[in-house]
This record gives structure tokens, C-alpha cells and sequence, in this order.
């Protein structure tokens, strides 16, 4: 059974530590946080530690760390046999800066520690220097996913940069949306199923051809009216976004 | 059982006369459209006409119509006893020229004729000029869906404007993700289940506390990393929405 020491409490490794201990062929050993507080709910169940020298022998190292501490944090994790890896869409292999074989498993997903995943689906990305290593890789990401893929770090920054427009950005526009609606007295769960129809349109037609709306039409009058209805952050964002639908179409038809 | 003539032959107008031909409670007795050939497949279920005046009677007379041909299109329609309704998010109730009773039945969805629909979920929001239109109203809509919401016009361009960002303006987002995939050899569908769990945590946890990711964290190595992988526009883009999400969060941290 492989054994897995995983560092971060934030909302990943929240999520993997709870995976991992309900797992029966991976062995969490060994959880570590800088601030021993946020684990403490963990200590009946696993080994915790605020002490990075103290860290016990394992097959995984597992940082879920923030993107600027995976240099300082993989620099005391002298395990020359061993496999460290990190956990970060936007971060190169190179970065990590221990004595050991080195690997990412990258999980495109956005996690709060509000709401429960399911794995199954996720995809992991995962690389490493070699090819013995991602075959350890692989084999643990299949315990926990599905859906594995073979990404090397450029196609990960890619990936990462992908998810910040379908993920960050869709969802701050839903922001704006409900800012839109409560300012209006409008209920924002009126648009709950056209939300979930726009996801689920692009899995039978592509996203190119799923565009509807005055942007496309190039409605100018509803365009005026809708300008005149929002803040100046919002039309900002309007204006922007009804320019390059604008453009698109206009290169494309 | 109440008799329907339906005007347009576009994404909306097509699906809701499929729908209204499978109803036992509406009876669809005639569609119109400008050019008869885009509704030549419907000749052997129902009356059709390319002749505005040549529309027969009914109960209730649906223009599913471009929202500039509103106006024209219902300047035709007199009869008095009758209810002219358009479907238009846009347009207020006053821009029907119909010698008729009016009305307004907006659906807050997005319709393409590549992609089914179940209308049983769709909202409706439903307006007219008196209580009694209100009620045929409300009593036809009931037959198309389980969820009618009475909404005038003001708070109508409320909904509408708020669908623009989470419809429109999500789906280029989404656009603009897959030419990014694309364009550097990553299969745009690792990124379906984050898209699918983006709109799933908002049924959990308001858009404000699901906010993840570099912009919101001001990770300005990654935000330069990201911003060199761009196009012109998606640069335009993504430099906004990661102003914007900052100062949201700058506002009411």
C-alpha cells in the first residue's frame, strides 16, 4: 500500500486528506501544516506535525501548498529515493527544489472546503521526470480518479490558464448577475436553469456555435438599454465582452 | 381548450411550436412566418401562412419575433377581444401595436434548434395590461411549465440583462477557453467537469464565497505568467476580470 505524507490544510489538501483516509489502498501517514491548529481535527486519525523537519518516511510526498511556498517548502524534503510532488496548475516542475525524484498531479477542479467533490471524475494531471516515477503516479492518481492524463508543465499552464476563464471568470460573472438581480428585486434562481443549460449545451454543440443574444445579433437598441442599467465596473465588462462576440462572429460568419 | 396562433420561425418559435403540438391542453391552430419554406415542414399538423393577414382566429396570438419587428408585426394584429403577447426580454409590453389585449411571456432560457429543451423547468415570467389576461395567462403557461413568475416589464430587462452575463457572455468565456486548449493541444474536455462544478457550487454557496483562484488571490506571478500565454483580446479580457475580482474583494474583505 502506498504511503503518503501530504503538506497544506487549504482547501485541496482539505479535500485529498479526506479522500485519502477513507481510502483502502492509499495509506495517508502523515499530514503537516505551518499552523498546527487548522489540522488539529485530524490528530485520532493521522500523524500531524507544524514541523517540517519533522516529517516521516513515506513513498508520496504531497504539497498542497500555496504557488509561492512550493520552492521554500520542497527544500527541506531530502528523501533521495522518494517521490515529492506538487499540486500546482501554474507552477513548472522545476520549482521544486528537494533531494528526491520529483513529479505534479494537478487537479483542475475548484474546491471550497463548503462544498463536498466526488473524485471519480476529476481529471489529474500528472507528470514526472521519469518514466518509472509516473508510472507511481499514475497508479496512485487511478485510486483516486477516473480520469488521468498524461500533461507535461507547459500543456499544465495551459490547462490552469483554461480553468481561470471557464471557472474564475464564469463565476465572477455569475457575481455580477446576482448583484444585478438583488439590486432589482429580481430572485437570482430565476436563472438557475438557464445557467445549468449553457453548461450543458457545449457538450452537444461547440461553444462558437451555443452563442446566442443581442451581442451576436449586434441588437443596438437592447445593447443601449442594458448599457444604461449597470455599474461602471459592470459596463466595463459588457462593453469588453460585446466586442469580442462582436468580433468573433464578424471574422468567423 | 385554448387556441394558439404562433408568429416566428427562430430557435424560440420552433421549440415552443413542438411543444405545443404535443399538448393536450393548447391547441396550436396556425403558424406564421415571413418565408414560408422555413415552416413548409409543418404544413401536414397545422395551418401555416406567410400572409399577416391572412391569420386566423384564436385565443391567444405569440410572437416569437426579432424584437425591431415587434412593433410592425403586431400593428397587423386586431382583435380587440383578443391577447397579443410577445416574448421578448427586452422590449416593454407598450411596444405592442396590436388592436388587441397584450401581454408578455418571457422565457429566460437559451433555445438553439441543434439542442432539445424541457420546458417543464424553464421559467416563464408572465405580464399583461389587466387581472383577467393575467389569469389566461398564467392558466397557458402553467401547461408549459412548473415554474411562472409574474414580472413587469422593468424588472423583465432586469432578468434579461443578468442572462446576457450568465448565458452569453459564460459561453464566449467558454469560447475563448477552447481556442486556448485547442491552439496548444489540450483536449478542452479536461476542463468539463470544472465547468460543471462551477454552476453546481453556486446551488450551494453564493458566487462571492465561491470565488477562487490567482485573481482573487492577487498572485501576481501567475497573473504575468497567464497574461504572455494570450491574444490581444483575451488579454483585454482577462485583465478586466481580474481588476474587477480584486476589487470586489479589496471592497469587502
Amino acid at each position: 500500500m502506498v504511503k503518503v505524507v501530504l503538506l497544506g490544510a487549504g482547501n485541496l489538501g482539505y479535500h485529498l486528506t479526506q479522500k485519502m483516509l477513507n481510502s483502502t489502498s492509499i495509506k495517508l501517514v502523515q499530514v503537516y501544516n505551518r499552523s498546527i491548529t487548522k489540522i488539529e481535527y485530524l490528530k485520532d486519525k493521522v500523524s500531524i506535525t507544524n514541523n517540517i523537519n519533522g516529517i516521516i518516511p513515506a513513498d508520496i510526498y504531497i504539497l498542497c501548498v500555496s504557488d509561492n511556498a512550493i520552492s521554500e517548502i520542497s527544500s527541506h524534503l531530502n528523501f533521495p529515493t522518494k517521490l515529492v510532488v506538487h499540486t500546482s496548475g501554474a507552477t513548472s516542475i522545476n520549482d521544486l527544489k528537494s533531494n528526491s525524484t520529483k513529479g505534479v498531479i494537478y487537479f483542475p477542479q475548484t474546491f471550497s472546503k463548503e462544498k463536498n467533490v466526488n473524485f471519480t471524475n476529476i481529471p489529474i494531471c500528472i507528470e514526472a521526470s521519469t518514466s518509472h516515477d509516473l508510472e507511481i503516479l499514475k497508479n496512485f492518481s487511478k485510486e483516486i480518479s477516473n480520469n488521468v492524463y498524461l500533461i507535461n508543465s507547459e500543456q499544465r499552464k495551459v490547462v490552469h490558464l483554461a480553468a481561470v476563464f471557464v471557472n474564475n471568470f464564469v463565476n465572477h460573472l455569475y457575481f455580477n448577475a446576482e448583484q444585478i438581480c438583488t439590486k432589482n428585486n429580481v430572485p437570482f434562481e430565476i436563472l438557475h436553469p438557464i445557467i445549468l443549460e449553457t453548461v450543458q449545451k457545449i457538450n452537444k454543440i461547440s461553444p462558437f456555435d451555443a452563442q446566442t443574444g443581442p451581442a451576436k445579433r449586434q441588437d443596438t437598441k437592447t445593447l443601449n438599454t442594458h448599457k444604461a442599467m449597470l455599474t461602471s465596473t459592470q459596463l466595463d465588462i459588457y462593453t469588453l465582452l460585446t466586442k469580442s462576440i462582436k468580433e468573433t462572429y464578424d471574422e468567423k460568419l
